[in-house]
């Protein structure tokens, strides 16, 4: 299933020996139409992989007929000669389907600062485009996988019968602006490139962007969108919208539970804010702070580090109004304690902490994990 | 030594009973004068603990008789009842010493969100007061410690023979603004509180300011400058500041290798900037990103994370022009990779990562540690 559920889509996860082990590889998304709109949201780094700058160039066309994507290695910071990778990665998948290059998106995942060993590669997409087939969508999806445990996918059924699937990878770097991840969303309405593109963008701002397991963004992150237009349904928008959306939250909920070394899921939920952005402003800060993530690791309701952490933004609050609970206990009233914090059982895997800014209307949604020996022995040990 | 290695200077450091541990929990440090002239620093965070907001008001008069210090709880996020705590600390040592409240500065340190054991703190003064004396400088850096695992303090003498004596305490939540911390810095030169003021304001900017162990400020950080006038030199100011600078620079030094879980002492070195503040904004985003930190800890010298980090910041760079060296091997130039990356040594306590940004004259360097599996044990196990 995965980007294979919706109809007009073939795919395939092949061992191209990119990575030392013997895992998958490399993944081949091919979209056969009739329509190829496209849209594409990418890293906000300012340092960006071959692929992405690649990719960029391709979704401003609003066509992709194919996405290769590789793990072993991120093919960023390899300077003119990494860009030459991808674009004859491109061209490769280009001559083995008979197309234009300038509709193959690459995606790469891995290693910052290595060249991809390109006869591998190469090899690999020979291979891929013989075993593209309308269940391949597992194989994409394990294929693209660095740390991450499993393979994340997911699909919804829309009104009128289309469908929507994706696949996703995460696991480290895992932080604004999309989340540090490669995740291609497939769907068979008939949907043209320029509203693909506002769909995604909005289901994108309130999903992948709301993840934050560790405050590093990548220099990889990419999130397509391809409709191929099968199902010869033409979705309302908004309904169109809406599903698009829970397949994103679903791959980011399944990023999350996944990032490397978490042992729980937290949602910091800010309320009673002035705007939206202070909303968010002050779950992403809250999210970035070690010592709560500790704490939490350690099933200590330590809301003090919640206020500190929200003392350093500057969001419209008062302290003396800020009200916080943890797990539905409100331990801090006022800016100071107020229920008894013996009270707030931390051992369920899912945590939400609530901020109430006492500030207005609006509210917010982000992200996070715990810190965890784990995590550092994980990033310490593998260079990734 | 510490703060009593300056003429004019007594201090006391004792067990009041406030932390559970039978260790020195409350200091206090008098200035004999003749000149009681002061300055002090505190943190930026929005949420101020009551001592903070209680010492702000004291400095403003630029006279401070007596400072009290208390670790075993941080008075922060208590509400009015906490800041009445606050203020019947300082009317406590004022009574003892037969002086006014308005001249005595007032420090917490230890876990916020709690109101702390007036009964304990007000016998503690008494006790400290009966035993202020000209040597008991150690006794009060050792007072107030908190998962500090030695005292800090330092001491120089400047031009003309007067002294400049400090003792700090920091361990967690050591960040920007003033690296969550303790320390109080006496003198027995002749200098008035204005120039007091901006002599700590330039000192602490390039010392306390850029050490960021954790990315998380405090509630509580405060640094106090108290001049007596004792020894009777009125010193030229450039020179004066370049010997408190001194101070401070010494006692963050012992703050950044003390910090929580630490295992290595990271100097991220920006240069070729376009501004100091760009050197200043790209040291602390690499000095924070766990990835690099947790990498640094592994001994892995991954360039890849330093761009990526550099990446997220808006200062003015070319990402094919950036060059990172570490411990002096550039194993990246052109934002691509450099020299042979088995050439670094990542085996010494002492890491210099140097990034260079190709984009302008300017530089600074911010001060980090590595992230540890003990950090997040002392942060997850232990309420502070």
């Amino acid at each position: 299933m995965s980007v294979t559920a919706p109809l007009g889509f073939r795919a395939a996860g092949v061992v191209a020996g990119i990575k030392s082990s013997d895992a998958r590889d490399l993944a081949l998304v091919v979209n056969d139409g009739p329509s190829r709109a496209a849209a594409g949201v990418f890293t906000r780094n300012r340092v960006k992989a071959a692929p992405v700058l690649w990719s960029q160039q391709v979704l401003a066309g609003g066509r992709v007929h194919a996405v290769v994507l590789n793990s072993g290695g991120a093919n960023a910071c390899t300077g003119p000669l990494g860009f030459q990778d991808t674009h004859a990665t491109a061209e490769k998948v280009a001559g083995a389907l008979g197309e234009s290059a300038g509709e193959i998106a690459v995606c790469s995942t891995g290693l910052i600062g290595e060249r991809l060993p390109m006869e591998a590669l190469l090899s690999g997409v020979d291979l891929a485009v013989s075993q593209i087939s309308r269940d391949g969508g597992l194989a994409a999806a394990d294929a693209i996988r660095t740390t991450d445990t499993v393979s994340k996918i997911s699909f919804r059924r829309g009104e009128g019968g289309y469908m929507v699937g994706g696949m996703a990878k995460g696991a480290g770097m895992l932080a604004p602006a999309l989340a540090t991840m490669l995740s291609v969303i497939t769907t068979d309405a008939d949907v043209p490139a320029e509203q693909l593109d506002a769909v995604l963008r909005r289901a994108t701002a309130v999903t992948f962007d709301r993840l934050d397991a560790d405050g590093c963004m990548s220099t990889n992150d990419t999130v397509l969108l391809l409709a191929s237009g099968a199902s010869g349904v033409t979705p309302d928008l908004a309904e169109f919208e809406q599903t698009v959306r829970a397949v994103c939250a679903d791959l980011a909920r399944q990023l999350l539970v996944d990032a490397e070394g978490a042992t729980k899921a937290i949602a910091i939920e800010v309320v009673g804010a002035a705007s939206e952005e202070d909303a968010v402003l002050v779950g992403r800060t809250v999210s970035r702070s070690n010592l709560l993530k500790c704490a939490i690791h350690g099933e200590d309701p330590n809301w003090g580090r919640v206020l500190a952490a929200v003392g350093t933004t500057d969001a419209v609050f008062e302290a003396d109004r800020l009200n916080v609970a943890i797990n539905g206990i409100w331990i801090c009233r006022g800016g100071a304690a107020g229920d008894d914090r013996s009270k707030v059982d931390l051992r369920p895997r899912d945590v939400t902490i609530t901020v109430d800014l006492s500030a207005g209307p609006h509210s917010a949604t982000v992200h996070t994990t715990d810190l965890t020996a784990a995590y550092v022995h994980e990033n310490s040990a593998y260079s990734s």
